[in-house]
């Protein structure tokens, strides 16, 4: 059988060129920029819980780097480095090949160099750290809200929470919906411009991972401040907008996670230049609301208030 | 039911004094001091491959920590921050406490901060990733091993693979030497400052946790290089000494792994300084051959040589 020193030359063992001294030693040696601190940032994702076991292999690796690309985006950091500890059930060098294609897909796309990691045995666990560069006192912090800001979101909420409604066979889509849906479940596309252009723009940030509700309330609760937000101006896929009064579609928006978009807040007079962000980014920003002084989080449909009785994911719930 | 939040405050959110943001963002920030580089490493323990499912907690805290924090010390660096991902079966509070207790207690004692982490659902795993800071230039790598080096060892070797191998009930061991080998495989002690002071005086240097004959051959491919050692100099618990022709004993002292003891080499002329550097540390350093050029690995035994038939462990051999 192959050695696991074989595994890590063969599937992970890639050109670096942001490093010093990459996999094959005890550590990896990187170097900072002067003026900038580390960025640094870890996700484990588990079969069973994160995705399904039969989930093709490619998806998992794009996906198991690419929420940890969306934390650095989320701080508006730029994302350089990545280690990789991974435990497999048994060496299955199809299902490496394939993971390892996903992954490495997903770092050449936003320049991530994958400099160390570990390979072992065990049920299937890909426990992935990522680290970045942003300059110092710049990052874009949770605790920053201030009241009255507005409240932004990038892309549309929802469609990773519809896609694996639709794959439990708990909803109905279109052919159409299924394809976006499904693509947006098992690619979420980090929005690392949006979060390095935003510094200077917004107070705070965060990934929509958990749901927009449950992250916007970890906002909230850093800077100790409320929030306003209409559902019916949240951007969700078109098709699902009149739909927005059903449970399921309410939810999946609200409170879905996996959307890997970025929540952020602002002042008014920003509101032309994230506008002007949006055009030169293709990426549709939306105002959902404003940050209040009341320290709680108010949603309203149709100007009604709604009442909230989940606000997103936990894996201990 | 406890949240991942929760859980993440009650075990996981201690004081952190070297970062600038510490757990509670999408990231951790921090900075690097000046002509320093960052060296970075990642190990993952699995139940049942790298300990018994009934192992205290308080164990598993402890070394899953101190083999990351021993990848620090075998380059050479200063361990300084850390990121720790779990997947557990079943949220058990007294679990959680002990092995937190554990992971912090190894934190105090080589000053590293916990800077972040994920807490999420599924079979036990831990992946843990070490960061620590070394002089750009002075790290210690595998690959600086000259032709007649000296070869040397920290500590003694094989106690942590004999007090396995007692739990296996595959070998008898006195209470004594049950208590010393049982200590070494659920506490070890990476050393690090014997990696801090090797700067200058190493050639390069690597920990031992496969095994000597796997570890020291990685410094010899590294440094396209080969050695002649000697089980008989090898340190081992004096009263292991007379059973090293025993198969059981040869393996454990020769391929355990699980050691945490520096392997590292020299020029002969360093030789006294090393020794003084035993005596300052108080740790046994001890020369078990040299490095040649002819690039095989060659073992004697009382000067006759001896048939290598095992390198050490590979989590898929």
């Amino acid at each position: 059988m192959a050695s696991e020193f074989s595994l890590i030359q063969k599937y992970f063992n890639q050109t670096s060129s942001q490093v010093d001294l990459s996999i094959g030693d005890d550590a990896a040696l990187f170097r900072v920029k002067s003026g900038y601190q580390v960025a640094i940032s870890t996700d484990m994702l588990v079969a069973g819980t994160h995705f399904f076991e039969d989930c093709a292999p490619y998806y998992i690796g794009w996906k198991s780097l690419a929420v940890n690309v969306s934390d650095m985006a989320a701080m508006g950091a730029k994302p350089k480095w990545a280690t990789l500890a991974i435990a497999l059930p048994e060496v299955n060098e199809a299902w490496l090949a394939e993971f390892s294609r996903g992954f490495f897909a997903c770092a050449e796309a936003f320049n991530v160099d994958l400099i160390g990691g570990d390979t072992t045995h065990g049920p299937l666990n890909i426990s992935v750290t990522i680290m970045g560069e942003v300059e110092t006192g710049k990052a874009l912090v949770r605790s920053g809200a201030k009241a009255g800001d507005d409240i932004w979101i990038s892309g549309v909420l929802g469609n990773a929470a519809l896609g694996l409604q639709c794959l439990l066979k708990n909803i109905d889509l279109t052919e159409a919906e299924q394809e976006i849906c499904l693509q947006d479940l098992y690619m979420p596309q980090p929005r690392v411009s949006l979060g390095l252009a935003l510094s200077g723009l917004a107070t705070s940030c965060i990934d929509v991972s958990d749901g927009l509700l449950a992250d916007l309330s970890h906002i909230l609760s850093a800077s100790k401040l409320g929030a306003d937000i209409h559902l019916d101006q949240v951007a969700c896929l078109p098709t699902m907008k009149h739909r927005l009064q059903e449970a399921i579609v309410k939810q999946a928006v609200l409170a879905g996670g996996d959307d890997y978009e970025l929540c952020f807040t602002a002042p008014a007079k920003n509101s032309s230049a994230i506008q002007a962000l949006s055009e030169q980014l293709s990426l549709p920003l939306t105002c959902i609301g404003k940050i209040t002084k009341d320290s709680t989080l108010h949603v309203f449909y149709e100007k009604q208030p709604l009442a909230i009785n989940t606000l997103g994911y936990d894996h201990f719930a």
